[in-house]
């Protein structure tokens, strides 16, 4: 008996992952009682990052601006690039400031059982920014599985040829777990005991 | 080290019941990474709704019109009318399907505590709706809380002048329930066994 227009907004959110159908329900309810506080600054939020929203083209990572805000910022040390798989992974390891570097998002990982092949990932995009000469150390930080561990594999073959320090993270991490579920602790032990690849 | 833009978003998601910072986070990067299957989707819902946003001005229930759906149902029965203490009350309640009859949403429950009175809810109202004769049955749905019972026994009162039939909820609800987080089968049984207030 709720509208359809209410209905859709119930289905809407209840696509976003943490909330199912019920969830979703009382967000909206709490969404049409609590117009001003909640209705109106999600509405006016997501206008805002829908319009400016984009892929960065140097990194990979999502923001409000391409270049990202990770790769215009003058702070941190652009000789030093951190791969990840997905940009979950970048915001986790940029939430724990644990790396002063720059990152480079290859969009998944090496996988027969998908189909995914080297060519479907950002690895031209990475040799490119590691043959331009513009980095001295390339952290393979994918997730500790058997993909992500072939991924880093294929990666360090790939880069073994450039002038650069080639790293992993330590394998302190727990076996299949995956860098965006870990607390900063394991994170930041992970990254300290970073060795070069064999 | 999100942007501003994200950071909003995430805020803003955060503040719904179910969402904490960190699921918001999740469910900002799903937004952000599927665009056009979730983000855009919840962005045309929310500006619907919030373009068409209403209190019904009989019932008081939230709807994308006014008078609500409810109110405008042919097919309930116009004679009777189950009163809640809030929307989410009424939501409940049609969802079961289980009364067949309009609503009246108090916006509240009588409470010395937080010092609501009677001029403070939705009970002048309801009383015009009584008098205009428009109304069979009365059927006072409050929570089973002392507040609930307090209110109802209020209600009552006001309306016993009245040539309609008061009854109110059966106490099959556990104590200290809300309505609101009840199954159906526990709503339907209360429904069933409602009876006259004494
Ligand atoms: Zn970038
Ligand atoms: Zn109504």
């Amino acid at each position: 008996m709720a509208s359809v227009e209410i209905d859709q907004l119930t289905n809407a959110l209840a696509r976003l992952p943490g909330l199912g159908p019920r969830s979703a329900r009382r967000a909206v309810l709490h969404l049409l009682k609590k117009r001003e506080g909640t209705l109106v600054p999600l509405l006016r939020a997501l206008e805002t990052v829908d319009a400016k929203l984009a892929t960065c083209s140097i990194c990979g990572n999502v923001d409000t601006s391409d270049p990202c805000g990770v790769c215009t910022d003058v702070k941190r040390d652009a000789r030093s690039l951190c791969v990840v798989e997905e940009v979950s992974d970048l915001w986790a390891l940029d939430r724990s400031r644990l790396f002063p570097g720059r990152f480079h998002v290859l969009g998944g990982r090496l996988s027969a059982l998908d189909g995914v092949r080297p060519e479907d990932l950002g690895i031209d995009t990475l040799i490119g920014r590691v043959a331009g000469g513009e980095v001295d150390e390339v952290v393979l930080a994918m997730n500790a599985t058997l993909e992500g561990q072939t991924t880093a594999h294929y990666l360090s073959e790939r880069l073994e040829s450039f002038p650069v320090r080639i790293t992993q993270l330590a394998h302190g991490l727990p076996v299949g777990g995956e860098l965006d579920y870990l607390d900063e602790g394991t994170l930041a032990q992970a990254l300290r005991a970073r060795r070069p690849v064999a």
